[in-house]
């Protein structure tokens, strides 16, 4: 992305990376890019998507913009999570070579602000000016060693999204509108990475009165159609309490 | 604190901030210092302690070393909770007026990481060497402006605290070891804002099982001794969960 942006006042010490979350079938799934390596000897190089931040634009913006670049989607759900400031974090050899190649102080010292997205892959498309040789959908469990402090940036993403949705009802991005009960379990076994019992989930998730039932089922599938679902933000509002409020 | 450091290499881009919250019988305060002015006719002018971070330092070592320096006191409890990136967040006037009479480098944009402590403040002893005139408790209603983007970021540390603490235990650092259900309660009012329901507010915490009663009661009051509790943190580990969780 530095390529592309030489013209821009970028600040040498602060960037912005981001663990775009998606969910389909086979798993919870993470956007990593290929980053081209200057003599293309050291083969796949997968980071998380990020970039200086430029000298004029707040944090959030950076953020939004290395994903609009990325899949031409802009104001995706973005949620800052944390800072990532090891003073060693961008000083491994392999990483320094490729930051010689693309940045002008590639020897500073980079403090990262993390955040995550949450999308559904079949709205991404590969922006066609990309600055990423590619981009694709890993699943999280298959993550290989990416580069600078990426895979415990992705860590940190990954458990303050557990910790979000064992908290308050987020990720209905990453579902249908209408969804069935089996589709929202698998949701929540694949962020959280446990099997959750099936009964349990049931009389838990029907207890809450922001997640209704509507008049309508599954059309077109083979099996027996199941009933649909949606999450109501108004009796959300309504009913919703964490455990230390007392009203 | 910056001309204390001046033989350290600090970074131009990055600081921390730190919103030190305690809790005493007036309420909620929050720890701030009175920064000199250069030419001292600005009359009191407070900020949030807080400084560059040094090249060498990650940003946790950072906080804790402003602290440390503060109170004396070494690995207070401390979490990392947002960062702050507004481009024109330290370029007000007389903000840039003090920069210039103790930075090296007045008009580099800076990114701030916020942190918030808790701490109880008898514990609280200004340290003799301190980088600031003045430090003092200030009740959270009772704030005046401050320097830079720092009642915003008080603003969102407080949000972060009130949102932690209606999700889990937290905040027993603030009170005695051994409390009454009424201190207890006077922190979740003071730090929620809020009054709570006295009733509603004893049989939720009744109910929650590792908010246990001792077989002890206060000494040395005037009215009738309360019952004395204790928090016990293997039975919050034993049956705590949140509202998504599915066990």
């Amino acid at each position: 992305m530095d390529q592309n942006h030489l013209a821009f006042n970028l600040n040498p010490n602060v960037s912005v990376d981001c663990a775009v979350f998606g969910f389909d079938k086979g798993g919870l799934k993470v956007l990593l890019i290929e980053r081209d390596n200057p003599d293309n000897t050291e083969g796949k190089n997968y980071q998380l998507p990020g970039d200086l931040i430029r000298n004029d634009e707040n944090l959030d913006d950076a953020a939004n913009r290395v994903l609009r670049e990325l899949t031409n989607i802009d104001k995706l759900f973005l949620e800052q999570f944390a800072a990532f400031g090891d003073p060693q974090r961008v000083k491994r050899e392999n990483d320094l070579e490729w930051l010689r190649s693309v940045r002008k102080d590639p020897e500073a010292r980079v403090v990262t602000i993390g955040y995550y997205s949450l999308i559904k892959p079949e709205n991404f498309k590969l922006a066609a000016n990309s600055f990423a040789r590619k981009a694709e959908w890993v699943n999280v469990k298959e993550v290989p060693e990416l580069a600078f402090d990426h895979n415990q940036i992705l860590t940190s993403a990954l458990e303050a999204l557990k910790l979000k949705m064992r908290t308050v009802p987020v990720g209905f991005e990453l579902l249908p509108k209408k969804f069935t009960l089996h589709q929202l379990q698998s949701l929540y076994e694949a962020v959280l990475g446990t099997e959750i019992d099936k009964r349990n989930f049931r009389r838990k998730i029907l207890g809450m009165k922001f997640i209704v039932p509507l008049d309508e089922k599954q059309k077109g599938v083979a099996h027996k159609p199941a009933q649909l679902f949606q999450f109501n933000k108004k009796n959300y509002n309504q009913n919703f309490s964490l455990a230390f409020d007392f009203q």
